[in-house]
């Protein structure tokens, strides 16, 4: 208890950008993933807002997103406080975001710890959840910089690994010895096999303080625009590094550590992931008769929309596209919005 | 020539009427099949009026539709004479139909020889087409009631069939032994073997003072009413009895003969045959983009529509109503009109 009253208080940062194409037509550019009810009732970021009040009150949940997001993320959440808001004028993926949200919290309590989180994510076991980021949290207060590793259920290849120094226990955080890109899937399997990785989820704890730090030394073509950018000079931040933040800082960076996180933790990837988690049908849309379609599932629309004999087809139904695919044809939805690019259809982006 | 001189001229008659639920949701109670460009860029309706037209000159081209499909009947067909329209008050099948036709064009021409064909078929060859109606119609000149059969190229489930008394030839009339009822699939297949039956199509001809005096020997249920109903008296349409031509009258009727039809002939009786057609896409309708789906095809609607992985579907798009189905799965858009029925959505239907 004695600990707990001297450490920091946490502040947590909802990473609100990311477009992602796989959830076309659905998600559009001004509608990216975060903002849909892809796995449940009520969109990603909600879920993800109320994840964040289970770990901090309103005063220190941060919002981060791009401009044109700024609208749609306050409409979706009423409660995010105006000056909690970290607006990034144009997306520059996760390295710039993150680092001008960390110096935006750093100026307001420089002794912030700092639990930086993506929105389009899903988490079934929210008590395991905030026992691991409480974990977290309290290596994060002595200086490390923690990420949150996800325990491989699969051979994904869809996520960058992280491998820990020894086999990772649950409730503990454990050195990371190397990032790792995706893999192929015989790499994949032999990460899963060996017990010794964990998967990137791109959740991270740190003292603001000593993740700045690290930035100016591994990412100073990143942070130096930012800050310039805070400073409020016009267009740095146009010339900060577009770079994920594992590339620029991580990889590099000294004394990091994973705390496993055994939540039922899925990023939501493609059609199949979302029909997996949120069901055939939603009653909040039109109505719907699916016959001998055993893993089928309708998104959007309110006009009926009957399956007849297709197993673990996804239907999208949206006023201006449709999308039917295949079980297994997720990742091929990339190649549609290519099409839509080269055929002067960018009206449907 | 003489024969040709001497002969009555053929009239042919074009059954407009027949819902069909098989072809929703582009099908509806006041859009039945035949009004649907299903198997090419025009309508059913549209394509037999044009083959009508290499048997007929316009005066001599009768249409009978059921009231409710009056004004579409005539929206398509703007060359139809209105004195060439025969309505039937309410759909009661096909006897009372017919008998209507052949009423109506005996009265005009007693010794008239009349053609009967069904509006929702195609026929892909039109010279042989024309030639075996010719022959037909040589030999429904002489007194015989007269069927075009089709050679069958598969063991269809889905038709009733016509036994020969002998294998039937090309170019020449057979008699008929027997009408049997849509077979199993092993009856369907022994029948096909025997090269001694053909698809009975609903294609007729005759005299129509023969089939009059036929029709108030076998079905006096359906001749009387329809015969007070042309001369005027309220209600009688009404107590016609609700039957097909085939069991009312062919099925006990002497001197019925066939004329094989080898003309590509199809009845397009369900989606999948429909995609077979007309192939995966129509230039009329909205953008289409099909990726890794052989066989799939997409039909109605001016949004863009995107398949992707999944072979042999086909995709229905209405305003109201969106249809997904998979191959060989046509026979089962029965169960989706009987759910709406059920489901109070008769809106829809």
């Amino acid at each position: 208890m004695a600990r707990r009253a001297t450490s920091a208080p946490l502040h947590v940062v909802l990473l609100a950008g990311g477009s992602g194409t796989r959830f076309w037509p659905l998600s559009r550019e001004r509608r990216p993933k975060q903002l849909l009810a892809l796995a449940g009732p009520e969109p990603l970021l909600t879920a993800a807002w109320k994840r964040a009040r289970r770990l901090a009150p309103v005063s220190r949940i941060w919002v981060a997103a791009p401009r044109r997001l700024v609208s749609p993320v306050r409409r979706l959440l009423p409660a995010l406080r105006q000056d909690r808001l970290i607006v990034e004028p144009s997306p520059r993926d996760t390295a710039p975001a993150i680092s001008l949200a960390c110096a935006t919290v750093a100026g307001l309590d420089p002794e912030a710890v700092v639990g930086i989180f993506p929105t389009d994510q899903v988490v079934r076991d929210l008590d395991a959840y905030v026992a691991a980021v409480r974990v977290a949290a309290r290596s994060a207060q002595s200086g490390r910089l923690v990420c949150l590793g996800i325990r491989p259920d699969r051979p994904a290849t869809g996520f960058g690994y992280l491998r820990c120094a020894r086999k990772p226990l649950r409730g503990r955080a454990t050195a990371v010895a190397r990032f790792v890109e995706k893999p192929d899937e015989a790499t994949a399997r032999r990460f899963v096999r060996s017990g010794r990785y964990l998967w990137n989820g791109g959740m991270f704890l740190w003292r603001a303080r000593r993740f700045l730090d690290e930035a100016g030394r591994t990412a100073p073509e990143v942070l130096d625009p930012v800050l310039r950018h805070l400073a409020g000079k016009r267009g740095a931040w146009a010339r900060a590094r577009r770079v994920s933040v594992d590339y620029a800082v991580m990889e590099r960076a000294k004394d990091v550590v994973v705390v496993p996180l055994d939540a039922g933790w899925d990023d939501v990837g493609s059609w199949d992931a979302a029909a997996r988690w949120r069901g055939p049908t939603s009653p909040d849309e039109g109505p719907r008769i699916l016959l001998d379609s055993p893993g089928a599932a309708v998104f959007g629309g309110d006009r009926l929309v009957a399956v007849v004999g297709v197993a673990g087809v996804v239907v999208v139904d949206t006023p201006d596209a449709l999308l039917v695919v295949g079980r297994g044809g997720s990742e091929k939805v990339r190649r549609v919005v290519e099409q839509l690019k080269a055929g002067r259809l960018e009206k449907l982006l």
